[in-house]
C-alpha cells in the first residue's frame, strides 16, 4: 500500500508554478489510509523520467505521474514510458475523437492529437477529457498517468484513482486522521506541552505539526477513536481558546456555522486589509446568511463619508489608532442592522508606519452589544502576511467572544486594548 | 552547476502544506542561471534521507536540503545525515547561545537545544537565527542544509547560499530570463503560433508554458538580449491585447502603474467576489494612490442603500443581471469622484443560480468618462476560481481600455455586452 508521486515538468523545477497537484495528492492518497513513500519532481526530460520509472516500480506498489501528457512539444512523459518499459505508442481512438470535437483545440487540432499516441496496454481513466490519463500494469504494480491541469488532476484522482487503489489494496492500514487547526498558537509550546503528557496517552497517536499561516495544523493519527478522544481533551485542557476547529475546518467556515446557528449578522470595515477580510468571510459558500455587507474604507474620505468617523478623530488620533478603528466600528453598527462589527485600520508595508505605529501595527475593532472594543497588535511579515494576519485575528476575536464571551481576549501579538460603549 | 533539490517532512509527503520554499528555490537558482536536475521531497525517516543523500550527491554538483533541522521529535535531518556520511554529532557554541536567548523558545530550551546539534564538519550559514542551517562539504561536493521554515529558508538562500554558489561555479551559463503574462488565452493557441513562426526566431529560445491560473505565463530563456526582442515582437502581432507585462508583472501592478501615471482612480462595488477585487487591487503596496474605496455589497439591501441601486431594477431583472451591474458601477462613479468604477455581480457557487444565468454567470460594470457598459461572463470552475476569475477580468476591462481604448473588448467567456449613458 505505499506508493511513490512522480510530478513532471520544467514549470515545478524553476518554480514558475506552486505545484497544488502534490498538496492535493498527499492528503487525499493519506486520508484514505494509503502511505506515500516519496515525492519526486522532474524536468522534461526523458531520460531521468525514465530512470525513475524503472527505479521506482522497483521499490513501491503503486506509482502516481503526473504531467507531460499534454499537446505541446515540452509534454514527454508518454516517450518516456516507451522508452523505460520497451512499449511503443498506439493512437487512442477514443482520445482522438475526443481531442477532434473539444472546443479547445478547435483551431490547434494537428498539435492536439499528439495526446492521443499512448503506450500499448494503457488503460485510459476516463473517456470525458481529452486529455484523460491511462493505467498501466508493469510488473504487476499500477502505474497512474494523469495530466497536470489541476481541475483535470483533482478529478481523475478522486473519481478514477483513489477507487481503483481501494479495490487493488482492501488491507490498507485503517486509521483515523483528525486533523486540528489552532490560531495565534507557537508550534514549539504545543510541541512542550505534548511531550510532556503521559506516555499512555502519547503513545498510540502519531502526531504531527505543520504550520500552515496564520494557522497551525496537528495532524493526529491513531487506531482507535477514544484514543484521539483521550488525547484531544488533554490538549483542550491547556489550549482550548486557541482550538479553532477539531475537523480541519477554517476559521471563516467555523465562524460561518456560529453565526448560522445563532442566526446573527457581520458587517465590516477595511482599511489597510483593502477587502481582504470580506473576501475571506464570503469564501464560505452561503455566506449571504450571515454576511450583510463590507465597506473598504482605503482613504480618510471614505472613512468620514461612509462609516461617520469624525474628521477631528482622525487630526487628533492619526487614521490608524484605538479611536478610528472604534469610530469604524461604530459607523458599521449604526449604519447597519447587523449584531457584529469588525474594523481593520493598520499600517500593511512595506511602507508608512510612524515612530509610533510603525509598519506592522494595526487596530482592530469589535462592536457587540453596545460595547466598542479596540485592539492593538504589533505583527510581523511582508504586506500579504500582514494582511491575512490582520483579518484572520479580527475573526478569532469574534470566535472568542462567540463561543467564550469576553474571557479570552488576550493575544500573543497584542500591545494594548481600549473600550468604550455607544 | 547542476544541484537537486532535497525536501523534508511528513506535512510536505501528506499535503498538509504548500512546498513554497521549492518555488522560491526554483525561482532564485533558475535566475541565477544554476539548472536544478530533480526536486525529491522525502518522509521524516532517516533511512530514506540518508540514502538520498549519498545517492544524490553522485550525480550532483551541490545539493540543498530543507527541512528536519527543527526541534521537534521528528527532525532528523542531522541523525541523517550522520548515519548517511558516517560523521559525528557536535553540539555548536553559537547555535546554542542562540537559541538560549531567543524569546520563542524561553519555555522550551531543553527541546530547542536539540537543534544545536550539528555534523561535525558543519559550517554554519548565519549565527542570527537559531535555526541557522550549515554547509558540508563531502567529496568536494557541497552541501546546504536549511531549516524549512520559510522566512529563514529564503533568507539564508539569498543572503548566503547564492553567494556562495556564485563563488563555486563562477562559469555558469549566463542566460537571459524573460517572463510575459497572458490573460485570457489558452496554452494551445499561443503554442500553434509559436511553432510555426520561422526556425531563425524560433530556435536561439527555450520556452516554457506555465498556466497560473488565471494567467499563462510564458518564459523565455535566450543568450541573446536581440533574439528575444524579435521572437516577442513576433508573438505581439498575434497576442498583443492578451499580454499583460512583459516583465513578470501581475495585473493589479500594471492596473497600479497605469492608473498612478495618469493620476487617475478607481473604486469598485461586489457582490460575488465580496471583497476579492478590492483585495487583489489593495495588495499592492501604494495602491492608496489610486485606489479609493470598494463597496462590498453583498446582500440586496445594500444594493440599495450604499449604492441607489433602485428595488425596481432588482425586482424586474433580478439582482444578478446586465442593469444591476449597471446601477452597481453607475452608483460608485456618482457617490465617489472616481475616473473608473468596476462593479461584480454573478452566482459563484456552488449552490445558486438560475436556468437563465447558471453557476458561474457573472456580470461585470465598467463605467468610465460618461459610459456604462456591462458584460456577462460565463465562467467554470469552483466557487474561488469563479470569484478568482471574475475580479481578474474586470481589471483585465479596465487595462484593456487604458492601454487600446474601446477596441479590445471580446473574451473568451463574454456571451453579451450592454451599455448606457450616464
Amino acid at each position: 500500500m505505499i506508493g511513490a508521486l512522480i510530478f513532471i515538468g520544467d514549470e515545478l523545477i524553476c518554480g514558475a508554478i506552486e505545484n497544488t497537484n502534490s498538496v492535493f495528492a498527499g492528503r487525499i492518497l493519506t486520508s484514505y489510509g494509503f502511505e506515500i513513500g516519496e515525492i519526486v519532481t522532474l524536468p522534461d526530460k526523458i531520460e531521468i523520467i525514465s530512470e525513475y520509472l524503472k527505479n521506482l516500480i522497483e521499490k513501491y506498489e503503486f506509482l502516481i505521474i503526473c504531467g507531460g501528457l499534454g499537446p505541446t512539444d515540452d509534454d514527454l512523459t508518454n516517450l518516456a514510458v516507451a522508452k523505460a518499459f520497451n512499449l511503443e505508442l498506439k493512437e487512442n481512438k477514443d482520445f482522438l475523437s475526443a481531442i477532434y470535437s473539444a472546443k479547445e483545440y478547435r483551431k490547434s487540432q494537428e498539435i492536439a492529437k499528439k495526446m492521443a499516441l499512448i503506450p500499448e496496454g494503457a488503460i485510459p481513466l476516463s473517456k470525458n477529457f481529452s486529455s484523460a490519463g491511462y493505467l498501466l500494469k508493469i510488473k504487476n504494480k499500477s502505474l497512474f498517468f494523469l495530466p497536470g491541469v489541476p481541475y483535470q488532476f483533482e478529478n481523475l484522482l478522486q473519481t478514477e484513482v483513489i477507487p481503483k487503489l481501494l479495490e487493488l489494496f482492501p488491507e490498507r492500514t485503517k486509521r483515523i486522521i483528525k486533523t486540528l487547526r489552532f490560531f495565534d498558537l507557537n508550534e514549539t509550546d504545543l510541541n512542550q506541552v505534548i511531550s510532556s503528557l503521559p506516555e499512555d496517552i502519547l503513545s498510540p497517536i502519531k502526531i504531527g505539526y505543520y504550520p500552515i499561516f496564520p494557522e497551525l495544523k496537528l495532524i493526529l493519527q491513531g487506531k482507535e477513536e477514544k484514543d484521539l478522544e483521550v488525547f484531544i481533551n488533554k490538549l483542550k485542557e491547556t489550549f482550548l481558546p486557541y482550538l479553532v476547529s477539531e475537523k480541519d475546518k477554517s476559521l471563516p467556515q467555523v465562524i460561518g456555522e456560529l453565526l448560522k446557528t445563532r442566526e446573527e449578522k457581520l458587517a465590516t470595515a477595511e482599511s489597510c486589509t483593502g477587502g481582504m477580510l470580506a473576501s475571506i468571510i464570503t469564501s464560505v459558500s452561503g455566506s449571504s446568511l450571515y454576511f450583510d455587507r463590507g465597506f473598504v474604507t482605503y482613504s480618510p474620505e471614505s472613512k468620514i463619508e461612509l462609516l461617520g468617523v469624525k474628521k477631528e478623530t482622525i487630526e487628533k488620533f492619526d487614521v490608524v489608532s484605538y479611536e478610528v478603528a472604534m469610530e469604524m466600528a461604530e459607523g458599521v453598527r449604526k449604519k447597519t442592522k447587523v449584531d457584529y462589527a469588525l474594523s481593520i485600520t493598520g499600517f500593511a508595508g512595506p511602507t508608512g508606519g510612524t515612530p509610533e505605529n510603525p509598519v506592522g501595527t494595526v487596530y482592530i475593532g469589535f462592536s457587540y452589544k453596545n460595547k466598542i472594543k479596540a485592539f492593538r497588535f504589533s505583527l510581523s511579515g511582508d504586506r500579504n502576511q500582514i494582511q491575512l494576519l490582520a483579518s484572520y485575528t479580527s475573526l478569532d476575536i469574534l470566535r472568542r467572544y462567540l463561543l467564550y464571551g469576553e474571557s479570552f481576549f488576550s493575544y500573543r501579538f497584542a500591545t494594548g486594548i481600549k473600550e468604550r460603549t455607544f
